[in-house]
């Protein structure tokens, strides 16, 4: 009805258009209103398989009920697709990677279990089941998964704070178990609602700034093995670590760890430069933390250093990952805390993921379906919470050493799986001895990757509001909590995004000599003055309450000022209003615009609209502010509107 | 230095460029850094006198330190501008209006006293001090002020969550003093500190549908007098007072309260039809209260009613406003509850004067300036907080009559608060007998004026967003509390901006005919494909960490899918990007941009943006995102960027 309503509207007002684009810009049809636009865009979330089936059917003949069972399973599981091309030299390939892969997860996944205040296989079990699940169900050919050192951290610092790892482990454990249910279970939601945008909400400089900082805080965890200190905050922050640091050194600590843990950091990072030095030893750095683990297990076992305060694993329970399904609590006091900490983990595990497989697939010159990814996360991590395992992801550290040793499917991932499984298996009682300084020294060696000082000083040069989010996140997690320097960085951007959207910004243009193009005076300095019109852009891109009174008022003070000022010239007889970069306008907007056509009426200036884009002109018309100023005043294009003023054609004879 | 560096860049560009508006587009000069935007706004805040004195120095010759002195002063007291003009048939017109306004203002005064949980004498000091100081520093010449409904319910409602008005009534006086002593102080400092675009961030639909909710709120306490109660709820939403309405029908309530009340809100309402219907009858409405009044107490004086059960005033303090600087409490438990309530009614009270003043000053066609309103408003509650006022503001049934009677100048505010005073010093004892009915029937009246049902549905009609605040507001209101329903409003309408400002949309454009104007296919729809270029113009304000990815997939998306469908058609060989309604690029919007160039030339497609507004092309010569992509992709129009792909010029041949 509405529709109608004021297509009669326009078709009534097209008899005095003398302009013809005046009248494209007036009968344009109407764009697609509010319930439409939700609804057409639920659809398109809840059923996109649907939609472009029904686009393409037109063209191609029904396919069977049966085909598109696998056409659905398929998309579900890309297993089924590249299974099929899958080949033995390609096999030959995932082999030799998988293998290096595994030869670095297994001590890094110890080390991250330890970050977590977790026990040892735990780390490991996350590296078993939740890799299986993700080679047939991502997208992705490179990412090898597991636990990582960002997650773990969250993990340790969001649960520690409501049940105590020492005093309480089984309610530390069930708590873990339960929040990495919940991280699961966002990750699938975000998958299947197509809610990929969400993991954007973080802007690049606030994951530059969160890495960094979340890179100091791990090292800093590090010092408790590194040192051999026995009692040690559960806080992350700066101070309270530094401040337990200092304090263990008047009580207990074991130069002998730290001796261990620095001699084989030095040995891990030499291999490293040794590795980037030379392409075709990519598999030294790769395979010298298990190399170090050896070591410095044989030497601990044949010199009994433990009995001289170095610590050890010691305890380490084998075997198949144990069900968890049991432990998962969803009627405790923290379930609430839990369901937080399980979204935080989510976005976080998602955005890192999701950030290194897209870098490594635009090397190879792949796509990566992010709500595809999303959902394989979200089972592996579901699947991951009922087996032992505490939230897996994407790992920066060990998806580069994946890429390095040639892998060509997520098959490297199983080989992974399986051999982390059988190290399960056999080897535990071989790590009794392994001490805990070479789990930090391992730790330490993947953090650099994680700073980025080129990446923060082109964010600096380039913006510095951005750079703004980027120390927000990265000082709020060094000296406040993970989550707080996340919401800083969250704050900082969306303040910006808002501040933009509002600045009540204006433009004067000029003519461009020689030609038809209008321009902005101040960015091209050489344009030219219209006699007696002055042409304004609006530079905003939604008209409404937090910047219409503003604009108004500055346009009509620029005016009066003008007209005061330069009496010496012509005065303003016109005001152009270049709309083009209005993308949304309100009823406040309008208000403003009849205000301001009031004011301008009354001192016999005319003022016309060029260029109002789809939604502006739709409601122009709705509120009848084009019936009030007549439909003469409203152009295509700036051009045209200059002209129209100057000469004697339509405008100010009319109506306006 | 890095305007240097730059500037060797573009020069350095210079010479491969063929194409003269890609100069122009490239060598424009640098926008004003971060730094100096920031510095270059707070300058013009703090100091906009004298940056206005410096920029007209040069034209005039140098003021006297004397004459200075008068320039600020008359800015901080525009009386002693008008002052100097005013004439004794002026007086005439002031005189009058300002006597019926004080018809108006005393009955209403009491009134708002009794909603704001006050003794009667209370209301009538707030219609002295404050209209006084007003009236020699403010630019509005109807403004009545004075204590007005919506104000008053938000100090009840507020205060009286902190302290119980009937069981501790000295806490909670000073507390209200106190809440008037912040109101003033922010209201001065956001004029002192041109903070005026506050009280735009309520947004027009918030608070038309603020003020209904509010209306009815305040017509519900209202029941209280009317129905005689003597136990009343201190809550305000409607379930709470409904329910203590309900409960009191079963315990005490006295009808004959009731019959009073009603038969004189009819009277009132037929004067004010009257007065509508015969506008040389205005003062008919205006002076109807104080007959109500008198009349009233008359009958309950004659009948001895209040021994059967008609609440009446009672006890009333007469004389000039005593001092109240001594019940100012700053180190009391609520003192941050009362700075957040001082803060709400400062931008309650600004919007709604400023609203009033300002629909007034436009009929009589002169400009309000509204930090010095502010200023005004500050300075009076300051005064107001410190001789037992509560805070005053511009009330729009008053100012409605006040211009109706022919108000010349504030001197009818001045001619008001000396009637005030003059009644309050002679006819306190007389209204002793003066049923509570009456007051609120008084109320009652003037609430219809704030309740806007053609606004709403005006709202409904343009845009279903603003709706949505509308009615958050009106509901959160009624159901919850004046601040939730505040908040309810100020939610929608910011996440309805974010949401405006990251909606990933792009439109793709085309060719009108006969022209070179480029348009959205979808709002013209007789517009003409460029065979081979798929011209794409980006439709958000920013292109910024939130919508920069989504942006990137559908361009890339639509290019691909295009180029599988159209087999028949030509394929795309060149993307066309108007950047022109992007006025704000970040970092992750640029690797954005950068990745989107590497797919594209993957895939053979040449990449072309036209017409980058200032600070986004000079974000991109920073980022060195033009050296990549070479200047020859650049364009100021579409126009000129599809001839370049069209022909075989530049594009293709050199950079791209």
């Amino acid at each position: 009805m509405r529709a109608d309503l004021h297509h009669e509207q326009s078709h009534e007002v097209d008899s005095h258009i003398k302009n013809p684009s005046t009248k494209w810009v007036l009968n344009s049809p109407d764009p697609p209103g509010f319930c439409q636009h939700i609804f057409g865009s639920i659809k398109k979330t809840v059923f996109p398989q649907r939609n472009n089936a029904r686009s393409s059917s037109s063209s191609q003949k029904k396919e069977s009920h049966c085909e598109r069972i696998i056409v659905v399973l398929s998309s579900v599981f890309p297993v089924l697709i590249w299974g099929r091309k899958y080949t033995a030299s390609k096999f030959k390939n995932d082999l030799i990677s998988g293998l290096t892969l595994a030869s670095l997860s297994i001590p890094q996944s110890i080390g991250y279990a330890a970050l977590a205040n977790l026990a040892p296989q735990y780390g490991l079990y996350g590296s078993v089941i939740p890799p299986l699940i993700y080679s047939v169900m991502g997208t992705s050919q490179e990412l090898a998964i597991g636990p990582v050192a960002v997650v773990s951290l969250l993990i340790s610092s969001m649960i520690s704070k409501l049940v105590d790892p020492v005093a309480d482990p089984v309610s530390y454990m069930k708590l873990v178990f339960t929040v990495t249910f919940f991280t699961g279970t966002f990750q699938a939601l975000f998958g299947l609602l197509r809610l990929g945008f969400l993991i954007d909400f973080l802007s690049h400089a606030a994951i530059v700034g969160f890495m960094a900082g979340a890179a100091i805080v791990i090292g800093l965890q590090q010092m408790k093995s590194l040192l051999g200190i026995s009692h040690f905050t559960t806080k992350t922050d700066v101070v309270s670590v530094l401040d337990a640091v200092i304090k263990s050194f008047h009580t207990s600590w074991y130069p002998l760890n730290f001796v261990i843990g620095c001699s084989f950091l030095i040995f891990i990072l030499i291999t490293r430069f040794i590795g980037k030095r030379n392409k075709k030893l990519f598999w030294l750095p790769a395979i010298s933390p298990v190399i170090s683990v050896i070591l410095s297990t044989l030497i601990v076992y044949l010199t009994r250093a433990d009995e001289h305060g170095v610590k050890i694993i010691k305890h380490f329970k084998g075997g198949l990952n144990p069900s968890s399904l049991n432990q998962l609590e969803f009627n405790g006091p923290h379930l609430g805390e839990a369901a937080k900490a399980g979204f935080i983990c989510a976005i976080i595990a998602l955005t890192e993921a999701v950030a290194v497989g897209r870098s490594f697939a635009s090397i190879k010159g792949y796509n990566l379906d992010g709500n595809k990814e999303m959902l394989a996360m979200g089972c592996m991590n579901l699947a991951g919470s009922m087996s032992s395992c505490y939230v897996s992801t994407g790992s920066f550290s060990r998806t580069a050493v994946n890429f390095s040793a040639g892998c060509q499917s997520t098959v490297s991932n199983i080989v992974m799986a399986i051999t982390v499984f059988i190290s399960l298996q056999l080897l535990t009682k071989l790590l009794y001895y392994t001490p805990l300084a070479i789990l930090a020294s391992i730790i330490l060696s993947a953090l650099p990757g994680l700073i980025d000082y080129n990446e923060a000083y082109h964010i600096w040069k380039v913006d510095k509001m951005d750079f703004l989010a980027c120390i927000g996140a990265f000082f709020g997690v060094l000296f406040a909590s993970v989550e707080i320097g996340l919401l800083v960085a969250v704050c900082v951007s969306f303040g910006r995004l808002i501040l933009n959207a509002i600045r009540p910004g204006i433009e004067e243009l000029g003519r461009l000599p020689g030609t038809d193009i209008f321009c902005d005076k101040a960015q091209y300095p050489g344009v030219l003055d219209v006699p007696g019109i002055s042409i304004i852009r609006l530079n905003s891109g939604s008209f409404c309450f937090a910047n219409a009174n503003p604009i108004k008022e500055k346009i009509t003070k620029c005016v009066t000022e003008e007209n005061v000022k330069e009496v010496a010239k012509k005065p303003i007889t016109g005001i152009i209003l270049d709309m083009s970069s209005v993308i949304s306008i309100d009823s406040s907007g309008i208000i403003a615009l009849e205000e301001m056509y009031k004011k301008l009426v009354s001192r016999n200036i005319h003022l016309a609209i060029a260029n109002p884009r789809w939604k502006v002109i739709h409601k122009l018309k709705i509120a009848g502010f084009v019936e009030k100023v007549g439909s003469d005043c409203i152009f295509l294009t700036v051009n045209e509107a200059v002209d129209a003023c100057l000469g004697t054609k339509s405008i100010g004879v009319s109506n306006c």
